[in-house]
């Protein structure tokens, strides 16, 4: 159960099968640094091109096709005092016909004030006195290699994560990730301050991160899809276009989840998840959209397992 | 501001231009019964067809095209100790890959504890010993009539509200509908005891309920879509497929509301939406799914109206 | 087998039970008239508001619900010698990011040349000098009533037919619909003098025409969905959105079909259909757009049956 | 203007940034052979694994991004007498409520006849007595590397090509792929011996061929999607879920292609295109669906470029 420290000096625009920057092990704890999703540094330095540049890739010892990786989001601290924002809501979420009504998208950057927990607009709008929302990291983007030997744009996601924009993936959350290639193959990124639901202007409040997280292995896991625990919910994630499709893998993968570790077949499943599930929209901006299925754990009994809710 | 109290005698499976049952004026509260999503009253006997039986339509007076309907929901009580939903998740809302291996569909009875304040499913499979949740009562269906001749499925939604589903429709939260008849031609119904989001398996938990609501009148209000507020939020709801498509109705419906109330242009309400907008999806089952965008109060200033945040 | 003729009076913008303007018997044909989408009628006097009034509806004698309306084209004469359409793209069939780039859409003229054959742009942009297209007349929106007390706008469409904008119902073509109401109650209306897939400027070339048609019952048909025949080709038709579910929806009726009337069990349906289908997309304009599900009649034995491909 | 025979001796399961296995010019041709889907040879020796290994990539010379990669399908002879298929209709093409009832999907034999030209289903259903069909080749899965890094599954497609499944990439059609790296890097194989639209089994008939294609480069193209040519029409191709959003990027790539290379600015493309517009589907069972835009060259001039339509 090594901490290690790792310095990135190069960075990856996909995820894929790449050389490993470090090997951890089950129990492993890493503090590593991540640039905002246009390549920038803490010192507002560009490292890298677009999007979305990783850290990475971590080799998990002992990782292998079809177990899942567990990650456990110990800590995320900006490293900068300045974030940045599109100022206008993607063409994509609202109604075309309102689109030639729109001013153009601009750059707009945020102060972060580490020591209030808050990120404040530098330049408002008149509209907008003054416009101070919480500081509430997150990861936009993260996962494994997919496999097959494919390579994956971190513009998107899929079953093996990626840029899936939940707001859910934050300090205290634990992500589960299917493992495809030997050593999973870890990357992470795309750090952002303060984020809504659906990502809706295109970003969150991007900027460079100092992260820690803990890694164990599931091993056998046969897991189609990342999952996740939060101190309340268990969850589930599905990444696919339109909205309708993302549901339908998230809660696919909820009802096999329901059964393998918590002893209830389809109908059992059904009566619970009908009249307390919640979801969750992770993105509707990246080229697969995010939907999260959830379910408060004071419904389940932790399973008797050494990793807990995701055994 | 009269408080009435109607009992019907007939139900509709539409909402449409049909004869007013009661005349009611801006600031009335009405109480009357709703029976359930199959016609059953309150003693279970069937007292109309599917889908979905309407009390009303109620005429508010004064109420005309261009306008918006306010409906505060007082109280819901349910008038019978049993509810009923199915037993399967909907075939739309998982990988239909997996449709062959589910058993199937059957209709559950739940008991209603009114005095527990709790629903408890009567035969639980074995894997379930006890299923006890919350009674959390709601309004699956009510809005006005559609206009232009139409009428349309209490299945289905719509700008003018219908079967949205949406489980924030509870006792404390208010409704607001555009208005597209003379009188608005209110009509309610399809309580549920409990629900979770999407309505997944096709029902909430189905009873007959006593509910008591209130009327107001926005004159001139040029609204697009329903909109609500409850102690914490605004909210507006999309109805369409996909849900991609209910998104864009609800989020565009906000920026026209945060213009129009909150005195904040694209881009500024573009700032306050991309970092603090929520999303919840009312349901993923009927003919139009409902989305529904919705943003904490505490983010804004309450208009300087006599109707408050809806003003 | 009755030949009437009859001049509306009246329009319809829903289709719904209404009171019937003509009583008509299996084998019947009628000649009547009908105005264009915007409701002008031969001499360009608005005779009905928006969207696309409706001639009907017709009560054909014996139709029950469960039985099938088949209506056969026989003839469409323009009864004008103008036309028009709008300009430009519909927002929603272009990338969203485009939109602010496009011109503001107006709406043109067409002349109409009944001995030529041909419809001519009247003012052309300079880059078309000059745009003649063949006149190729199809009806946008027919159909029943809807049932279950519906009365559903002729913007859009669904089982009971409507507004499908489908360029292959056309003289020569056989539609057929489920009835859902005593007498099927049959409109039709919103000619188009030409009409490329998709309907994606929002309008064909929209006139008035003189149609002659011809009914036939099929009794206890249980149709779930339009279909048709042309001279070489049987179809159904689905309306919904997004696209896949209107897909979905043919090719279910179709599998159906190949079933009840050809004899084919859903594998070798499947075997056929998997190589020869073709898919035509009748509109991506209105609130439900319609796929077409084609398969030529040269792989299909015809059934034995008076009412031929239909039976 | 080199003719180049190659014979492969390993194949890919990506697009990506692969060692060239030869190097053409503007202008050559190449014969070579492919696999089928599922790696069988003209032996039916499985020679690679699934999904869709493909023979490349070529390196062509002088090829940059930006540019555009010009492929003639001149001629595609299968190389074994017997292609497989899927027995049913996939599950995403037909309504979930039917699944349950369908058999099970099994994978069946088909004879085929290159004298005869066509295709035998080897063990038909007792309700089909003998199905033949013509043998109607067709390229299903072909493109370049997609850039930045990216290797991408052959299972799906984008802007660079891919598994499209159109029936229309077949001899005597010429494709058009976006150049997204240095050599264009251009793969091809799971040639199809009969398909129709939408692959809706999810397989063509899959066998083994040896295909000829020419290759030109046109520079500076700055595509966005595939185009293409046949004898009678100019297209485009969109690839994305849902098939919506795949005919909004084919029509917004037959927009940019009308306005540059035949001088139409968007309101007398939008004029021509409402009115004679075609849209095929190419597939509906990838994860990325399939649409193809296409106008008749009757109602365009061709431009004066040695490229021709695609000039």
């Amino acid at each position: 159960m090594a901490h290690h420290r790792f310095s990135p000096t190069g960075y990856h625009n996909v995820l894929g099968d790449r050389d490993p920057v470090l090997r951890i092990t089950d129990g492993d704890t890493v503090t590593t640094t991540t640039i905002d999703a246009a390549g920038r540094d803490h010192e507002s330095v560009e490292r890298a091109p677009r999007p979305n540049p990783m850290t990475g890739p971590f080799f998990v010892e002992g990782a292998e096709p079809g177990d899942a990786l567990i990650v456990e989001i110990q800590r995320m601290s900006p490293t900068r005092e300045t974030g940045w924002t599109y100022s206008l809501l993607a063409p994509n979420v609202v109604d075309p016909e309102i689109l030639p009504r729109l001013p153009e998208r601009q750059r707009v950057e945020w102060a972060i004030d580490r020591n209030a927990g808050t990120v404040r607009l530098m330049e408002p709008p008149s509209a907008v006195a003054d416009l101070v929302l919480p500081l509430d990291p997150m990861i936009g983007c993260f996962g494994v290699a997919p496999g097959m030997g494919q390579a994956i744009s971190t513009a998107t996601s899929g079953r093996h994560g990626g840029n899936m924009d939940f707001r859910g993936f934050a300090p205290g959350a634990v992500a589960c990730f299917p493992v495809f290639e030997p050593g999973a193959l870890f990357f992470l990124g795309d750090g952002h301050a303060c984020q809504g639901d659906g990502e809706i202007v295109g970003t969150g409040i991007e900027t460079s991160f100092e992260i820690e997280f803990t890694v164990w292995l599931k091993k056998n896991a046969n897991h189609g899809w990342p999952r996740g625990e939060t101190e309340s919910d268990i969850f589930t994630v599905g990444n696919a276009r339109p909205l309708d499709q993302a549901l339908q893998h998230a809660t696919t993968e909820m009802l096999n989840w329901l059964g393998s570790s918590f002893g209830l077949d389809p109908t059992s499943a059904s009566h619970l998840l009908g009249q307390v599930v919640r979801y969750d929209i992770g993105n509707v901006f990246n080229p697969a959209y995010t939907v999260i299925c959830r379910v408060a754990k004071t419904w389940l009994r932790k399973p008797d397992s050494a990793l807990g809710w995701l055994g």
